[in-house]
C-alpha cells in the first residue's frame, strides 16, 4: 500500500494558473480566436497537466494490459478464454488492432501479463507482472484478494515508472481480457450507483440470451461480495480484475508524473473509475478518447465529467481508441507549437466587429 | 462546359459489388466481428469506391483554394479582405493550421489561387487558376457570370487532373476566403430550402448586430438574383465563390477517378452541395471529414446524407477538418490492409452464441 499512498501523495491539483497566458498565445496565431475549437482545448490542458508551455509529443505510450477472470466459467462471453493469451502472442507479433492503430499514431504499445490464466511464452516485449493466474469466480466470492488488488495497482505504477524511464510524452490505456465488460460493467454499476442493466452490454458480441446471463451473473456477483462502493480497493478486489486493477495504476503514476493519460473505452473507464474514487485529483489528467458502443461507457465518462474526442461506434478495446485520441491530442499541441502568429505571419488581425 | 460534362460523364455509381467479400475479410481480422465501427465501415468504403481490395494510402492530398468575395463591401466578416492574401502566402509558408494540420496526417497541400482580388507573388507551391478578381458583390447582382462558374468548376477539374499525375490516394478540400460563409450560407439556403436563418452563423465570430445585417444581406442576394435552385450552375455564379467552385470540381473529378474525397467543414459542404445537384453519384465518393460549429453545416450534411467522423467545435476551415479525416480514413484503410486473421494469429474463433 506504499508505493500506491506515495503515488497518491504526489498527485498535484491541476491549477490551471497557465489558463490566461496559454489563451493569449492561442489567440495569436493565425486564426479566428477559438476557431479550432477542441484542439485548442487539449493544447491548454495538456499545458497545465505538464506546466511545459511548449508539450513535447516525442513519446507517446500506450499501456496494454491482459488479465483473464474466473467469471468466464459462467458462460458470460462470446469468446473461449484462450483468447487472452493467444490475443497477447497477437499484439507482440504486431498483428492486432492496437497495433495497426498505433503504427498509425506512432506510438508504442507496451504489453503487460497482469494475470493472464497460463504462463506466457517469453518475448522481449512482454513485460510479465501476474498478480495471479487469473481472477476467481466473482459469483462465489471476491474476484481477488485486497492485497492482491492493491498489488494490481502498484504492478501498474512500477511499470508506468519503468516506461517512464524511457520517455513518456502522452499516455494511453488498453486492455485484453476475455470476461473483462462483465467485470467493468459490475464496477461501473457499484461505484456510479446504477443498475446494472444500465451498464451491461454485448461485449464482444453475445446473443439476447447470454446478455441476460451476464446480467444476473453481475448482480450475483454484487449481491454475494456486496462491496462498498466508497472503497475503491475493496469494489476492485470483489469483482474487478488485474488488467483493470493495473490501469488504474497506470492513470495515477501518469498525473503523479503530470503527465495526460488517454483512457480508451470501458474497460479503461471502469479503471479510470477505480483511480478517480481513489483520487478524484486524476480527473483532470484524463482525456477520454471515445465514447464505446458499449452502454456504460457513457454512464461513466458522466460520472466522472469526461467529454469524449471520438464517437466512432468502436468497441474492440486495447487500447485502440486511445491510439486514435493520442494522435488527436497531438493535433492540438502541434496547433500551439507549430502555428505561425498573426504577427511572424504579418496577417491583419479582427476589425472591431 | 465540355471538360465538366465529360468529367461527370465519367462518373459511375458506386456499387458495392465488393460488400460481402471485403466484409468477410474483416469479420476475419482478430477483432470480434464489427468492433472497430466506423474504421470498418470507412475501409469497406474506400475499397467499393476505388475498386482496389488493399487501397493506397501513399498520396494523400488536401486541396486549399482560395478566392475574395464582393460581398464583403457590406460589412460582413469580422476580418478584412486583405486577409485572403495574407493567408495564402501563410499557407505557402507553412505557418497555417492547414500546413500543422496535414503535416500531422502526412498530407500534402495544394494551395490555389482561383480568384484572389490582387496578384499574388510567385510561389514554386502556389498554383494559379484566377477566374477573376474577387467576385462582384451579389446583393447587387450575380457575384459571376455563368461562364466564370463554369470556369471555376473545370478549373478544380484541372487541378486535380494535374495533381492526380503525381499520385492521389485520397482527396481533401479546403477553402481560404474572407467572406465565404456568406456566400456558402447563401448557397445551402437555395439549395435545401431551409430559411436563410437556419444557415447563417457567425463565420469568423461576428457580433449579434453583424450577424443580423449579414443574414439581411443574404437575403437580398437571392431576391436581387433569384437563383434556381435546380440548376447549380445558376445557385454558383449568382451566390458562389470561385474557390466553391473550384472544389466542386475536385469533388466531381475525385468522384470520376474513382477515388475518396475528404469533405471539409461549411464552405467544402457548400461546393459538395454543387456537386451534389450536379450529378447525386458523387455522394458515395464523399466522406464528411467534421461537423463544423457553423449552424448550417449540419443541415448540408443530412441533406445529403453524410455522417461527419468528428465533432470537434472547428470552424476554421482551410482544410483543417479534412486532415484529421484523412487520418481516420488511413486508419480504417490500415485495419483492412495490415491486421493479422484469426488464422494467421492461431486465435480462436468465437463459440456459437
Amino acid at each position: 500500500m506504499q508505493k500506491l499512498n506515495e503515488t497518491i501523495r504526489k498527485i498535484e491539483r491541476v491549477d490551471y494558473s497557465l489558463a490566461e497566458k496559454t489563451q493569449k498565445r492561442l489567440d495569436a496565431l493565425t486564426k479566428p480566436q477559438g476557431s479550432l475549437g477542441r484542439l485548442e482545448e487539449l493544447a491548454k490542458q495538456i499545458v497545465e497537466i505538464t506546466k511545459n508551455e511548449n508539450p513535447s509529443t516525442k513519446f507517446k505510450v500506450i499501456f496494454t494490459m491482459a488479465a483473464d477472470h474466473g467469471v468466464t466459467e459462467e458462460g458470460i462471453s462470446a469468446y473461449p478464454r484462450e483468447v487472452t493469451p493467444q490475443m497477447v502472442y497477437n499484439f507482440l507479433r504486431g498483428g492486432a488492432g492496437i497495433n495497426v492503430l498505433a503504427r498509425h499514431a506512432l506510438a508504442r504499445v507496451v504489453v503487460v501479463d497482469m494475470g493472464v490464466v497460463c504462463d506466457l511464452e517469453p518475448y522481449p516485449e512482454l513485460l510479465i507482472k501476474k498478480v495471479n493466474y487469473g481472477t476467481k469466480n466473482m459469483t462465489k466470492g471476491p474476484a481477488m484478494t485486497r492485497k492482491e488488488a492493491i498489488k494490481s495497482i502498484e504492478s501498474g505504477i512500477e511499470i508506468f515508472e519503468k516506461e517512464f524511464g524511457k520517455g513518456i510524452s502522452i499516455a494511453g490505456t488498453g486492455d485484453m481480457g476475455i470476461g473483462n465488460t462483465t467485470s467493468s460493467s459490475a464496477i461501473a454499476s457499484v461505484i456510479t450507483g446504477k443498475p446494472v442493466e444500465d451498464m451491461t452490454g454485448r461485449g464482444t458480441g453475445i446473443d439476447d440470451e447470454t446478455l441476460y446471463k451476464k446480467i444476473a451473473v453481475i448482480k450475483r456477483a454484487i449481491s454475494t461480495n456486496k462491496p462498498n462502493a466508497q472503497d475503491a480497493i475493496d469494489v476492485l478486489s470483489k469483482v474487478g480484475g488485474f488488467e483493470i486493477g493495473g490501469l488504474a495504476g497506470i492513470i495515477l503514476a501518469a498525473a503523479s508524473r503530470r503527465l495526460p493519460v488517454v483512457i480508451d473505452g470501458f474497460i479503461s473507464g471502469a479503471a479510470a473509475l477505480i483511480a478517480y474514487r481513489l483520487d478524484p485529483k486524476v480527473k483532470d489528467y484524463m482525456i477520454a478518447a471515445h465514447c464505446s458502443v458499449e452502454k456504460g461507457h457513457r454512464v461513466i465518462l458522466d460520472y466522472i465529467g469526461l467529454r469524449p474526442l471520438l464517437d466512432l461506434d468502436l468497441r474492440l478495446g486495447e487500447g485502440t481508441g486511445a491510439a486514435l485520441g493520442i494522435s488527436i491530442v497531438e493535433a492540438g499541441i502541434k496547433i500551439l507549437t507549430e502555428m505561425a502568429t498573426f504577427q511572424s505571419a504579418s496577417v491583419s488581425q479582427r476589425v472591431g466587429k
